[in-house]
């Protein structure tokens, strides 16, 4: 609405950076009453923490995924689903099927990535996700890909190709769907940026939660949600400290490490998902655009006043249950039967 | 990636109003160099205003709407438009066809809403947006809508039903595209919510860019993006005042100010685009979910570093040559022949 000519205001000067003045942020009523109250809590207080030895981020990794595995069972039992350990191409993996499994999805796989930062959610504890879709009528293959500090770059995503390409040669590609949230969407991309430049089968679809698609501090909304996003908060903490410990000297921009600098074009049709308050949005709007100036088929969803990963922290908010349903319906209707 | 149990850290606590700290918000390199530019400019002055009396507002209209009409005939030249005044059913309108109208849209119209706070951009000075879409090959009807101070609600969207009307008297709906951004957004909306009510036939297809949905300050991004945005700045100034006059004592709610409430079903499909700094981010991913929700065929587009209404106060960033070109894209794709 504003058309009058620009003049200088404040604290913007060109080629400066500017600050932007504290402000309120209340509980907006435009989200679930159950939002409402995830909102109303406190900032996540693990944000800030940067272990300082291998030994402590290991400390830290068996902590938080005691806490995961302490709700799993419910879960498992709520979603109707069966959860067995297997191996694929020598590469840990979990089987989480569904009681039923409709007809139409028979031939169909989704393949997931947990998230994590590349440290957190081993074994297990990284099923929140899979169990989630298999529950909503898919058969889905969760892999427990190698981490840091043990195993930085490349091991997480020689795990995902060594998984993929033992996949594709006993199952027709286009009826395999790849999805994860956070690192797990980031790895979702980057799996199909790897199976291009190896001439491999790609999937017939993707659910790219989230996304961790620019590993280093490059993007809008790690400055304009920083300290809006109640979950991740900033990037100058946990995950920033995952992130070096991850890349472990690798240049951080590589299209393996940040797929949002990778070539999109041939991409299969792609979901994305973030929150008005989510520190990745900037990962997950620019991934959308690449892929559409790409010409692939891309839908992304903002929803009102989520911060990063709550639909997989909160899976009973109603906002969490249309992202899941999304994701179903997604699958639905872009994977090949 | 957080999964540790929350605890209470900081200034944020259960019910109260959460203060985001101040933060520096760098010039993003991942936006283009010319909108690099724009960003590393100033906040717009003219945000914080509240004109005291009818006669200020009226000399406000004046001097944005000298400023646009400076740069008019040269986007009209370049464009390669040519702009012609009418009527339909008394309103007054105009004409914005291209020297070449391609074979496919020769029997589609494009009918537009220019923005402006239900106040600004009166005659000509409400034809950006309407050039821009002409020169990409579209005829384009621009309404030229009565609005406040003389003339508050419903006057505007009276205007826009009686154009409307004589509009599909003579030519069939389903070869009409309507959109508009800003306040031209909020009426392409309201326009559908209306001729749903009149039993009228409804477009073939929408584009709201970065629609005012909601006119009263509810919203998650009228918070978390003020003093983000470097264009409208923040609700509380010029926009909310505007709001005030607009309303003219009608609750601000009412689905014909605030068409983000109107039961959305049945809408045409709809083009909806932002940016991540845009304080009507909420405003437009709000709509896209609900018409999502209601089976509504919805296109959200989500651009970097874009504040509100950016891509039609400078169309040539590389962003907003993007933005037309997809809506463009999005009317040949969506409309009847």
């Amino acid at each position: 609405m504003m058309t009058g000519a620009l003049a200088v205001e404040a604290t913007a000067a060109a080629g400066q950076t500017y600050t932007v003045p504290p402000r309120p942020l209340p509980v907006p009523p435009t989200a679930s009453p159950e939002l409402r109250a995830l909102i109303a809590g406190p900032l996540n207080p693990g944000w800030s923490q940067q272990p300082a030895s291998a030994e402590a981020w290991r400390t830290l990794v068996r902590t938080f995924a005691a806490d995961v595995e302490l709700v799993l069972p419910a879960l498992i039992a709520r979603e109707k689903v069966k959860v067995r350990a297997d191996r694929i191409g020598g590469v840990p993996v979990f089987w989480i099927e569904p009681d039923v499994l409709p007809p139409e999805n028979r031939d169909r796989i989704l393949l997931n990535f947990h998230g994590g930062a590349y440290v957190f959610a081993p074994g297990r504890s990284g099923l929140r996700d899979a169990i989630l879709l298999a529950g909503r009528g898919f058969r889905v293959v969760s892999v427990d890909y190698r981490m840091a500090p043990d195993a930085p770059y490349p091991a997480a995503i020689d795990d995902a190709e060594t998984v993929w390409k033992a996949l594709v040669a006993r199952h027709p590609a286009k009826r395999i769907g790849v999805f994860g949230s956070s690192t797990g969407g980031a790895m979702t991309l980057a799996l199909v940026v790897r199976a291009k430049a190896h001439h491999l089968p790609l999937p017939g679809a993707l659910w790219a939660g989230t996304p961790w698609a620019q590993l280093d501090k490059v993007g809008d909304s790690y400055f304009s949600n920083d300290h809006v996003d109640n979950a991740l908060v900033s990037y100058d903490g946990l995950l920033g400290a995952a992130a070096r410990l991850y890349a472990n000297g690798h240049d951080m921009a590589d299209p393996e490490l940040s797929p949002v600098n990778a070539d999109l074009s041939g991409f299969p049709p792609t979901l994305l998902t973030t929150g008005t308050r989510d520190l990745f949005l900037s990962n997950t709007i620019r991934v959308h655009r690449k892929l559409k100036q790409a010409g692939v088929l891309a839908d992304l969803n903002v929803y009102e006043g989520l911060s990063h990963g709550d639909f997989e922290r909160d899976p009973d908010l109603p906002e969490s249950r249309e992202v899941y349903g999304e994701a179903a319906a997604f699958f639905r209707h872009a994977l090949a039967r």
